[in-house]
């Protein structure tokens, strides 16, 4: 139970979150707003449309970003940026990201209500697709401001053939000028994300909101097993090169290489494969399947590699099959920063929360990539069952108030310090 | 080295064969001719103008099947059927099904060539649908015959809806009429079948054609199990229940259990599998996949599928998955006749094979619902890397031709013995 009276104001960020929600609705609780999309594009013109109201300049960048600034009495100090993404998945939820946009806003609307002149810019920032859905990689917005692109990422097309660049250009955006758009390396200070948890720890612990230590890297890989193929019931079991029972090896070997150390946050899953011919009478030839591997901890999480690789290496040679491994995405884990946590702890004890939990996110978010150059910190809401990516992703407004309250609180004491 | 002049013709047999593999040609060695297609029926009307030059009475029956009968001095006694199928895989070869009809109709119009008059009426079968692909259960024809279908089969629908009814009445057959078209039990005396090996035997031991003594009878599972989907980077592994995870045992299982007895002929096969909802960075939540259990001796097939569904409980269990298994298919085993076996045996001799391969088939064939009412037999044919299903499947004419002499010479034995 939290003790304080609210400075935020909860109706108002409530209603803004179910105007938000009706763009892209699916269902009755759904939302589908694909990066770069019409919908997408109509949400982030509602939430300029809020920001403008609040007194912010806004803009949108190449990277279809939209910013929303309040210019600090030191327009040159480093920014403190508050922010998280309005882009969904397919059938995505109602809150998955528009909290850490709209909770921002709900932020910096409150410190001018309460006369507050800041001495450092604050910027509320929607990073563009942040879930990769569309173009098979996400956090683009926030690898972008970051110079963190890969080579080929504009040429990427979604499913039905349009590439990021077409996207970009229909968006309003101007692919060719994407660094224009990047933030030098030490201008934005911090970054304050909140975000529901997608996870069950908070609702185990009975616990309205958490702040996070540190996000966890995924790691991910794409595996090949090429064997043989032939019919199921002529090709003896001795001369047989089954893709599907190396891949089923690897599976549940990574299960064990993970639950080495039990305690530890570290997950390992398989989440999509593909078998060719996939015919009932036929022998599997080739395999392809994910690979996500995530934990906190780089030396370990590169250990565990280092095992499946070997693993894998050792089942194809049992089982007579080439192997290709692609790695597809690789990112270090990042710590949060001590000096934000130290302030979060503090605001919620004044706030009548004795002892807040304390958490790793599994998930990656837009934080990650703001860590390279700036000073981070995230705060999770309460999830309902631990879902999301899905209709019945659900937090209560009272537990979204209460985070938005805690981190109104932390850019207050940010802001008097700096 | 076969030391014999060949009695068939081998340059008709070829020409045949060259011109029924044009219907449904696919590429330069392919063939698609999907059961009771507009291609099937041309190939059917082709054989059957080649029967009736031969001079067999023809008709097609309401299972789709064409029949050739040369008519016996005794006219009641029971028929020596030879034959095989037209149908193909969709990406099938040129070379599984028709050897056995158009090499049946060599049999008999060399017969005739040679004056002999049988005592018993000699049929000349193509069984359709043997493959089974366009309405997912196979060995129509042959089933059908011998009163073995199952209740619901013709209200089944291809892939573009079309039902087995609907399809058959286009062939211009009449669906409500089936069971005028079985033969009564005893009717037919014996089945002679020759066919592709479709494996790797004959091609290791160098020899141009094997006798059958067994047909291995396969049991068709279909397994789901489910588990619970969620975050791969936010469910603890502790609190997972993923399905893959699950499947994978059991097929890492299923090899285990079918090599218990190394030198035996037993075959397992998981071939087909669909996980939901497929995505890199979402836990499994149900898998359903296919299992093929083949074995020569029932009591062992029997004593594995106990093992295989114990152990499918045993990782339910310990992976907290509900299990549902359906049985798709299950046919029993059969022995060939050992008075067939032993004609062939002798006649193989005389054409200079000093000891004939005797093997097993791993694949099913028409022969295996005919053995219900009839003593049956087996020929096959060198495989070129025991492939087929495929366009790459191939046998020579001169293999072919060995194979149908001894068919020839295994038919007038039994003839003058009846």
């Amino acid at each position: 139970m939290i003790k304080t009276k609210l400075t935020i104001n909860q109706e108002r960020l409530e209603k803004r979150m179910e105007a938000l929600s009706k763009i892209g609705k699916l269902g009755e609780t759904g939302v589908c707003r694909l990066a770069l999309s019409s919908e997408y594009k109509e949400g982030i013109e509602l939430a300029r449309q809020w920001m403008e109201e609040a007194g912010l300049k806004t803009r949108t960048d190449n990277f279809g970003n939209l910013i929303g600034r309040l210019e600090g009495k030191n327009p040159g100090a480093p920014i403190l940026m508050l922010g998280s993404h309005l882009d969904s998945q397919p059938t995505g939820g109602r809150f998955d990201g528009p909290i850490g946009v709209l909770g921002g806003l709900e932020v910096v609307e409150t410190l001018q209500e309460n006369g507050f002149e800041p001495d450092r810019p604050i910027e509320v920032m929607a990073f563009c697709d942040e879930e990769g859905y569309r173009f098979g990689i996400g956090l683009f917005g926030s690898r972008g401001i970051n110079g963190q692109l890969q080579n080929d990422e504009l040429e990427r097309a979604d499913a039905e053939g349009v590439t990021r660049r077409e996207a970009l250009k229909a968006f309003g955006a101007d692919p060719d000028a994407l660094q224009s758009s990047e933030y030098p390396a030490g201008s934005i200070g911090d970054y304050i994300e909140m975000h529901i948890e997608q996870g069950p720890v908070l609702e185990e612990k009975d616990e309205p909101v958490g702040i996070v230590t540190g996000i966890s890297g995924p790691l991910w890989l794409t595996v090949e097993l090429t064997g043989q193929g032939g019919h199921a019931g002529t090709v003896p079991m001795a001369l047989r090169k089954d893709a599907l029972v190396g891949a089923s090896k690897v599976i549940t070997g990574l299960r064990e290489i993970v639950g080495q150390q039990p305690d530890a946050p570290t997950v390992g899953t398989v989440g999509s494969i593909t078998v060719e011919p996939n015919a009932r009478a036929i022998v599997p030839e080739k395999v392809t399947f994910s690979v996500d591997l995530r934990d906190i901890d780089l030396e370990r999480r590169n250990r565990y590699e280092k095992q499946l690789r070997a693993y894998i290496e050792e089942v194809a040679e049992e089982n007579q099959l080439e192997v290709r491994i692609e790695e597809d995405s690789k990112m270090n884990p990042e710590a949060c920063s001590e000096n934000i946590l130290d302030v979060m702890r503090e605001q919620s004890k004044v706030m009548g929360i004795p002892r807040i939990t304390e958490l790793t996110s599994g998930a990656f978010h837009d934080a990650l990539p703001m860590a390279e150059h700036s000073e981070i910190a995230m705060l999770f809401v309460r999830s309902k069952d631990g879902i999301s990516h899905d209709p019945r992703e659900f937090s209560t407004y009272d537990d979204i108030a209460v985070a938005t309250e805690l981190m109104y609180r932390t850019t207050l004491k940010m802001m008097k310090k700096s």
